[in-house]
């Protein structure tokens, strides 16, 4: 049988899912001889080797069959005990908590578990690439707000019947951390409207100025997600957890039982060494290039000071896809597009999670295309 | 606020998950002093220590970051060795080979993208408990025909607007496999009704009697489903693949991007090694478990011989929730109800990977319940 006569037909709710904006950037990046890489999305750190010595305990132990479809019990402890001390999570407690594969599968439980076809969602923008996929996915309605609001300009939304209110803070793709003042108006209007709360709060210990703040900390409806990925250097391992309403972490923990099955055991023993790992040098470190780039562009570019993840968003004045694709011919420069992550054509993203050297060659780079 | 005022408005697709079945069984069985576990779904040998090495070295070189979306590229091409020699598929390439976080990750990904609201199923049964929790998650109708069927029994179903077939051989729970007529039959059905035929070969290596078929080797729009969890006891760590003509494949992978991202980088090493481990001895330990168990309940049950999977499914006279609280009680044996692999409440599950000892205490305590 011929494959070119076949008719694949595929679900209406994955129509128009594409990749191929990052895909471009790095298909012209595979064709340089000496590229600059400013686009990448994780640490550039190794993972701290106390970390890895567990992983090897946690093989040698036979560690390899299924856990407990909501965490290894040792975990989900010290996860209570992180999310108190750390987040200021008074209410935390393991059957609040369910352990899962990294972040992206966290979103895949709650969009699956919450969200009905029509149903209407409120994004802080510029956002992670991750949540309109996902509404879209589960016929969801999305709105946005620009992550600079007042809280007045959520009155609009007050009548509105939200089902998710979601944000990431620190925000992937601009640094931005919200205030506290702006956190309390979006607990009010999830109070309001009756919407779930979702912190995605993956990159918390990358906060260069002491400004984070879990909305979680005041507000016990607050669905709050947190990751190992990006504060350990383990992307690779999926490993992230929820922190819920006990109901709503009970219905999760049902739906990871006939999708995910568990979150991987090996990993899992990893993330329990992880949190007890110091990572303050390798947060001054990332602060220190934080400083740099901002002094380096800022006279060049129109830039806000980011103020955590480790991104920059910045507005350049074409149009970001002719832009990126100037920067890899001219200076063999990678960079990510901005329209991934917001309606404007007009920005890009860096990351500087990166060597001094490719950062510094990155930024001067940079400075001469504006 | 408090919880208890608090409504939790779930989206439809996930109302009536339900876990409580085997749930029951756990709790109860974890009352007791000295149980007889026939339960298990997985192994009881440890995953071989080449795997564990290869693990530990993966760790060791860094390798934690996330990897290509759809699995490392040497992974890639050993499965396709694999696919080829091993299960006689001759278009096996690296391009049509999605690696995913275990095979329930594997459905994940295929019903999301295959299935639409009132699509038609067909599910060999009993089956594997996810296929109907998938049909219904994403709003299909299952349709189901005996894993005993004669050829022209699907005739029935000739003009149907199938979408999905999908079978487990060798089978969780009887441990049937399917006869080369028998998957030449439903390719020829899924020809017809232009379905999408799934082969969810996971148990694959425990073939005792040499009888096991690929339906690819002979069908070129087959989707198989191979794993590792099972053949290498490593259920835990999440690796599988699927092999799909290669539009399917692109279009999983680009799924994949957006809700598991890649399976665990550690994994995937693992999975390299495991392709080159003989698994002969391990097989050879569960034929002589299997024909213990046969020889030992003939004549007490009516039992077909298991001829693959380490399952035997066991016809009972009286109702399975009933049985097997009273194995509980009476002997301290666990074992799993049928009625969550078929429609039927005449059966229990049993699993024979055990050592010996638990498995001749269980197995004699089973001929005493008769």
């Amino acid at each position: 049988m011929s494959q070119s006569t076949l008719e694949y037909i595929l679900a209406n709710r994955i129509q128009g899912l594409d990749t191929s904006a990052i895909r471009k950037a790095f298909e012209l990046a595979s064709t340089l001889k000496n590229p600059i890489n400013l686009s990448i999305g994780q640490p550039h750190f190794p993972c701290p080797s106390n970390i890895i010595d567990a992983g090897c305990r946690a093989l040698k132990d036979g560690k390899t069959a299924y856990t407990l479809t909501g965490g290894i019990p040792e975990l989900k402890s010290a996860l209570a005990e992180k999310y108190k001390s750390g987040n200021g999570i008074s209410y935390a407690t393991p059957e609040r908590i369910l352990v899962t594969s990294g972040i992206s599968s966290a979103f895949l439980l709650l969009f699956n578990a919450l969200l009905n076809e029509g149903d209407e969602c409120l994004v802080v923008t510029p956002h992670f690439l991750m949540y309109p996929a996902y509404i879209k996915i589960y016929g969801g309605k999305m709105y946005s707000i620009h992550e600079s609001f007042e809280p007045e300009a959520l009155k609009e939304f007050a009548n509105r019947k939200l089902k998710i209110i979601i944000y990431s803070s620190p925000s992937n793709p601009t640094g931005k951390i919200l205030s506290r003042k702006q956190l309390e108006a979006l607990a009010d209007l999830a109070e309001k409207t009756g919407a779930y709360l979702i912190s995605d709060e993956i990159y918390e210990l990358f906060d260069y100025d002491k400004k984070f703040i879990s909305v979680g900390s005041f507000y016990d409806k607050a669905i709050t997600l947190s990751g190992f990925s990006k504060t350990y250097s383990m992307t690779g391992l999926r490993l992230s957890s929820i922190l819920a309403p006990e109901p709503i972490t009970k219905v999760l923990t049902t739906l990871q039982q006939y999708t995910l099955v568990c979150a991987p055991s090996v990993t899992q023993w990893m993330g329990l060494e992880a949190l007890k790992t110091d990572m303050s040098s390798y947060i001054s470190d990332y602060k220190e290039k934080r400083d740099f780039v901002f002094e380096s562009l800022r006279d060049r570019y129109e830039i806000n000071k980011s103020e955590g993840a480790f991104y920059f968003f910045i507005k350049i004045k074409e149009k970001d896809d002719d832009f990126i694709v100037r920067a890899v011919k001219e200076k063999e420069l990678i960079l990510v597009p901005g329209y991934i992550f917001t309606e404007s054509k007009n920005y890009i993203r860096i990351s500087f999670a990166s060597e001094w050297e490719n950062l510094k060659r990155g930024i001067s780079a940079l400075a001469e295309l504006a």
